[in-house]
């Protein structure tokens, strides 16, 4: 059964070697994104989780107890886009936001412990995904990848339009 | 000025270098996707493009005269995702949409002149985020992260989650 409408194998084979042969790594790396974040949401969808909320359990299951501002920084986040899921993910019994009597500012976010045990449940499903996107790569190619892919994002992260 | 609010530098440093020195290649292939599309944004910003409009512009430019719904699945996105995007641009004058007397089902999707000329604006800003993401990096290497990242993309197109 397909529950997603696309992209199917076909389209993407045609796409990729007749479309655009010689695209930039951006469309390439997007596209591989997105087809991660596919295979990862489809799976999540057994546990009720959506691909929203895993970007930030995923962090809370590392640093339990961090501030919004941070989760948020971390996640990539917008902080608004940050409030909304929390917000829901608080509505499912995921998590709980307290503030603390010396800093009523900021806001500290906690994992419930059942968001503390969707971390055994989820962690093999991304284990999953990214087992079957490598099969077949050598090791010595998944390394080299690694590595640019680190070095693509230290590049970025000094981009000089955000430095005018 | 840094109207973007982030990651900065350090912080991307830090998360990469110290909090997930081993974390999963997904995660770093996102961050790539995220920061590529955060540089792209600033830049398209200046012309009035927001990043949606640019992945159905970078089709059309090739495309011009696609249906919506072949557009649709090229860019990855959902019909209705689609349909907002277009009206959006049809507002701002790059496109039009019109339907043909032997079919009034599917609606075609058509550059204006003015859609067509922001093809020679706008791509010099892709391959200058390309290139300032890709420096330093050796030609081999380029080429084995093309190659692992088309094959990722092959493999996750055939995920069997989908075919069950």
């Amino acid at each position: 059964m397909n529950k997603h409408q696309e992209p199917t194998k076909n389209s993407v084979w045609r796409h990729w070697h007749h479309d655009v042969p010689n695209d930039r790594m951006a469309h390439l790396v997007r596209d591989t994104s997105r087809l991660l974040a596919r295979s990862l949401q489809a799976r999540l969808t057994n546990y009720d989780v959506s691909f929203g909320h895993w970007a930030f359990l995923r962090i809370l299951w590392v640093k339990d107890g961090i501030t919004q501002a941070k989760l948020s920084e971390e996640a990539g986040l917008m902080v608004p886009t940050t409030f909304a899921a929390l917000k829901a993910m608080e509505k499912k019994g995921y998590i709980y936001r307290r503030k603390k009597a010396d800093n009523k500012q900021k806001v500290f976010i906690y994992l419930t412990p059942e968001g503390k045990a969707l971390k055994n449940v989820l962690t093999p499903l991304g284990e999953e995904v990214n087992s079957l996107a490598l099969d077949g790569l050598s090791s010595e190619h998944k390394d080299i990848v690694r590595a640019a892919l680190l070095h693509m994002i230290e590049n970025l992260a000094e981009d000089p339009i955000f430095n005018e």
